[in-house]
């Protein structure tokens, strides 16, 4: 059974939302998409601070699923196996919280094949889904960039913008 | 520059002399090694009780350091890229544990370079330093046992009994 690497965050979870509500509470206004689309959403004007609540606890509790991600990722884990990560080691509090969250929104993953890193180049398998660059260039079998603001005008990769097309890439795939 | 990757518990950490007060705490004597060496801990007759102590908070706070761990790991650090692993994750307050025990620790490797698993066949290096044979079966690498009580008999790898034992090995290596 070959092996697909899943991210979480931007990927299987949505951030976006959250962050924008956390600086809508702060600024009093909600960035448009053309301010952050082709950057990292983190590089708002004065959106260091709400950087920083990524180390808060509780923050990655309770993020929205990603459309689709739960319905796509079940219909995978009949033909592939399955492994979830996510690189958000630099959180402290997050591992505890994501743990819960996979449980919650994917109990038909089991814990054997969740992976909480730093840097993914330690990870091996036949595809990887990921919203960063940095993570799919080391990466030895087939990568695949899941869309996302900061990504948005990366050639290098076969693109999937959204759950539908990951379920379209794999219909197709071998 | 070559990868090593490090298991965490009954390799890093001395998991057995907690175990043992516990079941001296329990059951008012302290087994002696013949009892359980060749064999699981777990399995020394009434020890579930205690097994199931390692999803208790806390369990992994306070473990102790394997003898020569930190200083032969400082040393490798200088000549090898160095990932520690657990596949702990079935331990749900683990994570956040194993994560400060590390801090605490092993202070000169990033936290980029933890890896939190269930499973570890999605891991990829050049060396693998564990107790489990299960792990290093699958490995991809050069596997090495570190001797642990319920791997006294295996035979099928290259066997590392301390961490002088491993100094060595890598002061051999290329």
């Amino acid at each position: 059974m070959k092996r697909i690497l899943i991210d979480m965050d931007e990927v299987l979870a949505d951030v976006y939302p959250k962050f924008l509500d956390l600086f809508e509470r702060e600024f009093g206004r909600r960035p448009e998409r053309e301010e952050y689309w082709g950057k990292k959403i983190y590089d708002l004007p004065n959106a260091d601070w709400i950087r920083e609540r990524l180390h808060d606890k509780g923050f990655f509790a309770d993020l929205p699923l990603m459309p689709g991600s739960r319905e796509v990722v079940q219909e995978l884990s009949e033909r592939y196996e399955i492994f979830i990560n996510s690189a958000a080691m630099e959180f402290r509090y997050s591992l505890q919280e994501k743990y819960d969250w996979l449980q919650e929104h994917f109990p038909f993953i089991s814990w054997r094949n969740f992976v909480f890193c730093g840097d993914k180049r330690a990870l091996r398998g036949d595809y990887m889904i990921d919203d960063h660059v940095k993570n799919l260039r080391h990466f030895q079998g087939t990568p695949l960039l899941f869309t996302a603001s900061h990504n948005a005008f990366e050639t290098d990769f076969i693109r999937v913008n959204n759950w539908e097309e990951v379920r379209a890439y794999f219909r197709g795939a071998v």
